[in-house]
């Protein structure tokens, strides 16, 4: 039943090398496959038709690729175009705002969920619609903060201007803090949310700004994480996983591959595509993850398949 | 892509019923068949090799009633058969412990979860393995609750009886109170679990009185919940939801279907079947969930294919 195929993983731009870490992270048997459609990101402005039109593009490159399943990293696709490419697609299409949904839904001890993402993603109230979809007795505030894309991208992932811009972003959610350190609220007190989900996928590289700023009793959830939980549970339901043997105790020689808790897995590779300009991608990929993207190769979707 | 065909939940008993109930407000439109092997309930205390073997049987039965996906809501099965199972039958298989342990790993703030279930799904570790699956960094304090099951099955599920049992049952977890109402602990503070996991599908049953003693600050995560929305998440990204239709505006004809958000989900229908005593079967069920099994069928594993 073993699967030595990769997982696909789309995304705009390079937020969704959040998700992809954390796939790395949770499945580290699995190789993946990621196409980044940076010449065109971000789809958070675009109409839905060429939102649908240019996912499409991108979802025929990681089918002809022989995917055993694609994980759509992306909001704006995930809000708008999932249900169609998973009626045109044979492989299984995980998106990132359900199981974000589903994570904060059963995070939240107060029931009220705060969820903050790009306007594009608020405008479309997903997050609301998919949480309600889990506990309709759940309050959700949702709330834009477009400063905090620019902020991740221009590599400011801590220091005073990360704090305060997201201070600022948040002090409509979380409050304003009085001499005290506690909050006063320009919200009705219902507003105080306990949970807090990062609804774009740039925001994971500002989890602990944001945990600093929110403080310890409100939980961050993210869909990154939440969508590579979902994603090892829905290999192993389909019988998708790749190869691992169990290591011969007499195995000790060395060999250059990963292994966990006695076991062997296959070689591991890792792709990524973009189609915008390689050193950029490169560059903005190795500064928020480190060397983890060594290889980064041109892909042209107007032309491709 | 809609599928009409029945969800399959199996048991050893009736508390797969609390996932069913799940299911059922999870995923209204979703027609279930239930089996309850009662017969040969409790399968905790049986050899492996018998619960490979028994619930082969009950497989077998849902299988060959073209069932679209099977809910293995017993979590000695989950724990031992999950992945032979899922190598035999072609339809997909989820159990509850992988469920679980995501949305405990999701819902701790403290990354300290304690989990109570029976003696032989503490002895499994299953939960212990899952959970640090998820993130090996949480502490898990695994708690046989023996006195549960018993409680549940005699009807007491508020009252005196089932707070003072309840309480004994979480002390060497939750620690004592003192004469403040303040916990003190008999295992070192670290032990001050943040989340509290049911393991065991009787258990959402004494959840009101589960949350009282334990306090608000701590939450209450059941597998029950969670497999249900994974259920719903596996469902959607497989194409296999029961049709829906859009209500169309001047239908209001008052058909006898469920409805939800303006649409018109097609008929329902739910089968319980157990190899015990249907009598003993639907007054259980009835005495735990209302008027929701009125039909119990009577099923004979032994000789059924």
């Amino acid at each position: 039943m073993a699967d030595p195929r990769p997982i696909g993983v789309f995304d705009s731009g390079v937020g969704g090398l959040t998700v992809l870490r954390e796939i790395l992270r949770r499945s580290p048997a699995e190789s993946t496959l990621y196409v980044g459609d940076n010449a065109r990101a971000p789809y958070g402005v675009r109409p839905d038709e060429e939102v649908v039109a240019f996912s499409r593009q991108a979802l025929d490159v990681l089918a002809a690729s022989d995917v055993k399943a694609i994980v759509v990293a992306c909001n704006t696709v995930s809000a708008v175009a999932l249900g169609e490419h998973r009626r045109r697609y044979d492989v299984p299409i995980l998106g990132v705002i359900r199981p974000g949904a589903t994570a904060a839904a059963l995070a939240t001890r107060s029931r009220r969920v705060g969820v903050i993402a790009t306007p594009a993603t608020v405008r479309s109230h997903a997050y609301f619609a998919a949480i309600k979809d889990e506990n309709p007795a759940i309050e959700v505030y949702e709330h834009a903060t477009p400063a905090l894309v620019p902020l991740v991208e221009a590599g400011e992932l801590r220091g005073p201007l990360a704090e305060q811009t997201v201070a600022d972003a948040l002090a409509p959610l979380l409050g304003s803090r009085d001499a005290n350190g506690e909050f006063i609220f320009p919200l009705p007190p219902s507003a105080k949310v306990d949970t807090l989900l990062l609804g774009c996928t740039h925001y994971p590289l500002l989890r602990s700004v944001i945990q600093s700023i929110a403080g310890q009793r409100v939980a961050i959830v993210d869909s990154a994480t939440a969508t590579a939980s979902a994603l090892a549970e829905l290999l192993s339901i389909n019988g998708l996983e790749a190869p691992r043997t169990t290591r011969a105790p007499a195995d000790d020689a060395g060999q250059a591959e990963h292994s966990r808790a006695g076991e062997t897995i296959g070689p591991v590779t890792h792709r990524q595509m973009t189609t915008g300009d390689v050193g950029a991608f490169r560059a903005l990929a190795e500064r928020l993850f480190g060397d983890a993207v060594a290889d980064v190769e041109s892909l042209d979707l107007a032309v491709a398949r």
